[in-house]
């Protein structure tokens, strides 16, 4: 922390701050200045509340300096975390790619869904069973149905599955059928839902938020990790702007900002991002451009049935092209890039 | 549903569309402009998904006019609601101030604020028993002892609790103790907690989410609603922008965009809203001018010993200050309103 | 400046960072901690570019402290500026209303508009002779005409006239006309028009931009001091967010944020804050009660036929309304006030 | 224009509209729906103002639906434009690399950084002589005396100049230099300046304003046009949201967006985009991805003694680094995409 004084602070006020960093038991660093003096802390274990201080008179402003997560950060593991689920794994030296439809609808849509992208070499496959919908009166999901149709899905193709849970109740359900847990944007800071993923074996993916920084994502991934569950992996979706061209802003520099801070795996979903079918493989091949360890897609054989989110649903030949287009692009990365930090 | 096709659609094209329209058992509207043609849809009972049609050859933009919410709607019931809490009510003629800190943290402190808020003339009284905190290591709240705290608070003085539910877990328990329930703006699109206080019956605050566009927001109330408690009072809390003097971005206006939509009462946090003290008494009385029904805010009488959010608390002194204020601002406002529809 | 070093950074990158802050003159404080050291820097005159530092091994972050501005703020001058104009005045203690149509029209539009809010009691008309729109294709202002017929409303009513500067090469024609230069929000950081309408005599009202933080636009008005002209009125009217029920985003917070920092007035534009005539009323009441020296608003006799910006132009009884309102409420801030900062 | 009613508005008040309409020489199409009445409008030449609409009784919303651009669409120009800039080229089949320091600060460092990045075979050189800096006590550009070295640049290397002209009065000068003139994203919405480089013969590239639109950028991009200068390069450099953890969020969907809607190159700053240097590399690649003509970034051999944006010039290594991977996957783009279309 770093309180900066008003340059009219009197002396008594000075000390006063002085005394109070004194009083909390840390060492105050004093640093006179031509204009303003300014007060380094330290002997701080972790964060300290700017609100100890900015109430103080002569105190024009308390900056934080400490980030506040240890488990997530490379600070504490320098190596990139590998998230394996069974024989597969998300991070390391693969591309994980992610496909499949919005939501479960039907056995024969999922099948055929199903069909579609194992045939294209995807090693995880994505699909509602439960639907977080803005409106009360949307498609909500087909529950424990949907559940087991996933299930087939996993026997019949081998494929690893990435599946949503909602809430508290469903998580044993969905630890049950699912290989991959994933949290969505709207619940990044249920906290409540994070502990308990956290208390959960498989592997979780959360997705951030639609307003959430940077901080504010790996702290969500904290609370997970605090919980004795590290097998997390970081997911982004696009952020809320004011740009109305697409539905969501991706926001693709998180990539690498992740990276720098945070041993975890980090992904990108340009369908949820863009919200357009035409934006999803432009912006899939930027996401691997940019250095993302996988990438999720929604993928339809009829999205002109899709119960959700049909206008951003790739068609079989787009998901061939995005295929295609995108292993190219991660050839070239995999060979200028340096090994994984290990 | 308003379809716009390209300048150079073909005839055929827009056949295709027209059919599929009929196709669903709606009613197109074809209209041929010089450069391009519409076509409007009625005939749909709710709003129509617009990935029905923006895949089809020829096809531009589909652009939705329906809106999607009904019971939270003032089309659907004319007059203001008046929550009734209790002898209290939020809505109506009388302006509802709820005040507290932010958190209860010992007995002492939570009784020493109930009298200083009481002595203004109160009669709402804040405190998290259950705190969502952005970090798993910031404190989380007394739980259960808390709530006893606060009902003892209710005990002494007859203010009516309000304090903030997390999970479904514990709405049972929480709504054992509270007069008013919170949804707080990280769960604002927590689709199962908002369905389990709708099985409720205590009146439910919900705060909008730090990316809540209006519909979102009437949306998550209409959630609630749909499930049978239809005593719901929405609260603007900030929103997130790039701007930094603040630690949220308040938006007045949706105080009367909810009004021209919504029969819901509104209420407005400045604490959450700003973040900063010394922001927290202007920002009521706009908000009290902007003619919302309430004003949330936070006191603490020792903001330097607060476990939360300790720099947006107002001091004694600033709290009666504020009530002066927006007490006289109030009558202004109430003298030269139209009286509440009925 | 405040530097923050990696936990793992070494005793030799420490020391260069030392050496390299000492070679300019500056004074380093180091303040090891438990964690990683930091370094404090004093001795400069003005702020630090991060660019120095940021790229040197073992530097995790550095942190700028100095504030960037002078002339604009309250650390130079601690009583209010009052921006006289004649014998009218912009900050003090009037309610300074700027009113009138967004552009100056016709002559009989003007005139009947004038009339309208000079029986009022507005001492202050503004209207459009240059007016910057989105498309080339829209009505641009009648230019040296629309001067004239402004300058027809001051004689005729006494009212002084605020209108828009486009480009330098009409600061010329448009200081001659006007009694207040406007500079629009698109022009915010147009550098070379601030430095030109600086070394006018007439006093300048500076729109705050778009996405402009609140260091952006009192540097923005540094520009205009630094070059001599000190006579500035700050405008807030709003900013982009992703929120959709209004135009923009009025972020009235901006009121008291500047009035802390800076001695200039500063009003507010709820017309192009809102966009839409139904919400200026309340948003005008909001911005007084938040502390604004003034408020603007767009006003039309006819807004059907407007050519610009008719949705938001207040209907004369609208006008009216607003008036009597925003009086009322003025007077209660007015003594609930401490007198203006001297 | 779509006009949606209330849905209790009265039969007369809808035949008010429909008279409005028809009054204004435009053709209602009247769709009465089972809770509203909607109706279309066809017959106008270009977008029509709501506000002629949107205060009529009984009117609830009025929708824009045609699209304000003309010269910069698709609609006008199928096949792609490429910017011929002498014999090099932005747009068509080569990735246009534009790089240099952010200002010519002096002969030496120019040459230096000119020398590097031409030895990779850069064909366009920028460097700003006239800077805008949000500080006036900021450096602001050498003047003449910097056109006057990136003059010896192009004789000395042959690479064509790319400079930013900040106002009117120095476009002539700038033109004179320059082989493209680069309008900042400041700038966007001067729309002075916008007409004054449509007057001028060399291609100008317009840089996305913070806070632009998609339609917006477009619009400022037809007002060069409709002046009669067609060579316009779009260029996205990053919006501003509430994201922290780069100084700008780069939107690269628009590059999509704007192909969709628009025969105008775009290429990516992923320099101002991120401003952070370690960002720039997997940016710049990601920018190449998503299928930008070009890329435009900042290169120092000395940053540390940058007088601007320091912190987000590239090294020589990493420079000569980014070449290479960007290079590789435009290749894999390159073959991946059909032929421009023509």
């Amino acid at each position: 922390m770093l309180i900066v004084m008003h340059p009219d602070a009197t002396e008594d006020q000075i000390k006063a701050v002085l005394d109070a960093i004194t009083a909390l038991g840390l060492k105050p660093h004093p640093m006179p200045g031509a204009n303003r003096t300014a007060i380094g802390i330290t002997g701080n274990a972790g964060p300290i509340d700017p609100g100890n201080f900015d109430y103080l008179p002569g105190v024009a402003e308390a900056i934080r300096v400490t980030k506040p997560f240890k488990l997530v950060s490379r600070d504490l593991k320098h190596e990139d975390s590998v998230i394996k689920v069974g024989d597969a794994a998300i991070g390391g030296l693969d591309l994980a790619i992610i496909a499949g439809p919005c939501a479960v609808e039907t056995r024969d849509q999922t099948m055929e869904i199903a069909e579609l992208v194992y045939s294209c070499g995807v090693k995880f496959f994505r699909g509602g069973a439960f639907k977080p919908r803005t409106s009360p009166y949307s498609f909500q999901g087909l529950g424990l149905e949907g559940l087991k149709i996933l299930d087939e899905v996993r026997s019949r193709f081998g494929m690893k599955i990435v599946t949503e849970v909602l809430d508290n109740e469903s998580v044993d359900l969905v630890e049950e059928y699912a290989d991959v847990m994933q949290i969505g944007a709207r619940n990044m800071q249920n906290f409540s839902l994070l502990k308990r993923v956290g208390q959960a074996r498989k592997p979780v993916m959360l997705k951030r938020g639609m307003s959430a920084t940077l901080d504010e994502l790996l702290l969500a991934a904290e609370y997970i990790m605090a919980e004795g569950n590290y097998n997390v992996v970081l997911c982004e979706r696009g952020v809320r702007t004011f740009a109305d061209h697409t539905r969501n802003t991706m926001d693709l520099s998180i990539v690498p900002a992740v990276q720098a801070l945070s041993h975890l795996p980090i992904i990108v979903d340009p369908s949820h991002g863009t919200g357009r079918r035409d934006k999803v493989i432009p912006l899939a091949r930027a996401s691997v451009a940019v250095g993302a360890n996988g990438v999720m897609v929604e993928v339809h054989t009829h999205p002109e049935r899709a119960l959700s989110d049909g206008p951003q649903a790739l068609l079989p030949d787009m998901f061939r092209q995005m295929m295609a287009e995108i292993t190219a692009i991660y050839r070239v990365i995999a060979e200028a890039r340096p090994s994984p930090r290990e």
